[in-house]
């Protein structure tokens, strides 16, 4: 079938919107019609060509929401008109990892998905009889899409597409570190280093689940007010603080936090988000993803005297089980998206929101077909 | 009173074996009649001079076992007679730390032990009228000694000294990181990096929790025998791998170890022991003491996808609550203490014990009075 998508060419060049050539669903596969997708700065990495991992040509997008249009053979956990969320770390169930309960990042369909293929090793979607890949097994810059059943989640039929599709990605990150990854407990403080989407994201996930004091840090002050509306209690940004900020926050937090969370991508702040951490249990979790080479350090005494570091992908959700129910708590008002949404735009506007990306005007722009 | 001591002078000295003053215990303060001690690599180090918080002149030695004479004012959780073990780290069972159930770092003494002092700013300890510190609140390496009651754990009766001083430190170390820091569970599988006496005593206590696979690495081969005996599985070589040795134990454990432990102090295995861990959910305990200054590294993508890099002190133990349960277990045949034990020696050989030590011959040695 004809299918509109953007399509990234090449690494640095705007994305081109085009007419592609889409296969439809073999077996274990389902053909989604995409309602909206959000644009994330994983999509601008590797559209930057910084992504070690990249390939071209491809269709990127890995933030949507849509509906089951057509699947494929032996597919039995979706039908047609169901509402979907695609998950870029699929929920297969039944591999090691899943089993293992301790981690929700299924392999089964890595191999693939990291050569930007279906599981069967063949790409669905192609340009003027050329393959195009597939990018992190979702595509959501396209209008219809092809997933694996084991990569969607179904979400109820009321919740807006436009809306909800942020769950793909930015929410359940930050929402999952805090409830998954870290384990954050009622009257916890908390220290969240980047107050972007996925920062406030942890921050208002921090409100729900009941921790005292939300100190957000960063450089933009203008970040305050909205931060504040997610649950902020404390703003601090590092240029008014005089000297080392680590003992400032340690001495604001009463001996330091009981978990903290980078959401950047800086690995000298990866340690300060570390160290700020208490003595004998603060907890400091990476969400940020640093640049290909980047290396963090400590000394080994922070461990020893009882931090811990960690970091999860997709922060410990397992998709199929995990996004609806951040889907029902959107529906019920107890997470807020509407704000963070703050740019929605036609297909043929996408590169405006990789520009407003990049200009920092924008906490998610979000792409409706 | 007239006390035998083996005296730490100055940094890099052999000890000087000298009878001192002690003062009678203060309010919160017993008396304890030292029977056997241990020498560790930690009182080496302080005696090297490498350590930053080292004070001299001192008493060195905190691995000790002994017997109550005399109890200060208000003490009520040990009398006369009582055998006991000196804690370095205490547990008042009153502090934030205690009370947070998430660590057993009691800060209580932290302040007066650093400075080698009793909780009330003196030392009961001198010599020709001048001051000597205590060391670590213990300073075992007399057969009389002052410590506070908040860190005495009080054992069974019938417990050799000569043996049970040893859980004082190394064998707490080893088997609590496995049993309080790690949580290790049956079936695991396990790499433990140096086989000393801490890494025997991790190798035991994985025996005990019934972990799968324990590999040892050492690129010593004579270790090889005695890690069998207590539990090691897998013995590996650094110097008979090709290579990287981290692909080769990720291979080894068939995707990485679940559990791995440094009990060297050597940073770059500390990167080693968490790189070899599994993705998803690996957990890596450092417990060795690097030198001084020294750090750690690694890529924030160990972290991100999954690996967790952790360590602790007196290995998560609450010493009142958790050395008594060490030493039933030691009496019920449950951990292997006898065959650690190489080598025992009156006070006026305590400078031999050292030099076992530093030439690798030991495992430990225990001085009896």
């Amino acid at each position: 079938m004809k299918v509109k998508a953007a399509i990234a060419l090449n690494a640095k060049e705007p994305l081109v919107i085009d007419t592609v050539e889409l296969e439809g669903p073999k077996a274990g596969e389902v053909l989604v019609e995409i309602k909206a997708t959000g644009v994330c700065h994983t999509d601008a990495y590797t559209l930057s060509g910084m992504d070690p991992e990249g390939l071209f040509p491809t269709i990127l997008g890995h933030e949507g929401a849509g509906v089951v249009v057509e699947v494929g053979e032996g597919v039995k956990s979706l039908k047609v008109g169901d509402h979907v969320i695609p998950l870029y770390v699929p929920e297969c169930r039944q591999c090691d990892y899943c089993l293992s309960f301790k981690t929700n990042l299924c392999q089964a369909i890595r191999i693939t998905q990291g050569q930007g293929l279906m599981p069967d090793g063949t790409s669905r979607f192609s340009l003027n009889g050329k393959k195009l890949h597939h990018y992190m097994g979702t595509s959501t810059f396209a209008n219809y899409t092809v997933v694996p059943e084991i990569a969607l989640a179904k979400i109820r039929p009321d919740a807006p597409f436009d809306k909800v599709c942020y769950i793909g990605c930015g929410v359940t990150t930050g929402v999952g570190a805090v409830i998954n990854t870290a384990k954050v407990e009622p009257g916890s403080n908390v220290i969240v280093f980047g107050l972007g989407g996925i920062g406030l994201n942890v921050i208002q996930a921090c409100r729900m689940v009941g921790a005292d004091m939300i100190v957000g840090v960063d450089i933009n002050p203008e970040k305050r007010a909205i931060a504040e509306k997610f649950g902020m209690t404390h703003f601090v940004n590092p240029k008014e603080v005089e000297g080392d900020i680590v003992p400032y926050l340690v001495d604001l937090t009463k001996g330091g936090a009981d978990y903290s969370f980078e959401c950047i991508g800086n690995t000298n702040v990866m340690r300060q988000a570390l160290e700020c951490c208490h003595k004998g249990w603060g907890v400091s979790v990476i969400i940020g993803v640093a640049g290909a080479g980047q290396e963090i350090s400590t000394r080994p005494f922070q461990l020893v005297t009882g931090r811990v570091w960690k970091g999860s992908a997709f922060d410990g959700a397992r998709g199929r089980t995990d996004v609806p129910k951040i889907v029902d708590w959107y529906m019920e008002g107890k997470i807020n998206i509407d704000d963070l949404i703050t740019h929605v735009m036609p297909l043929e506007d996408i590169n405006k929101a990789f520009d407003l990306m990049h200009q920092g005007e924008s906490i998610r722009s979000v792409v409706t077909f």
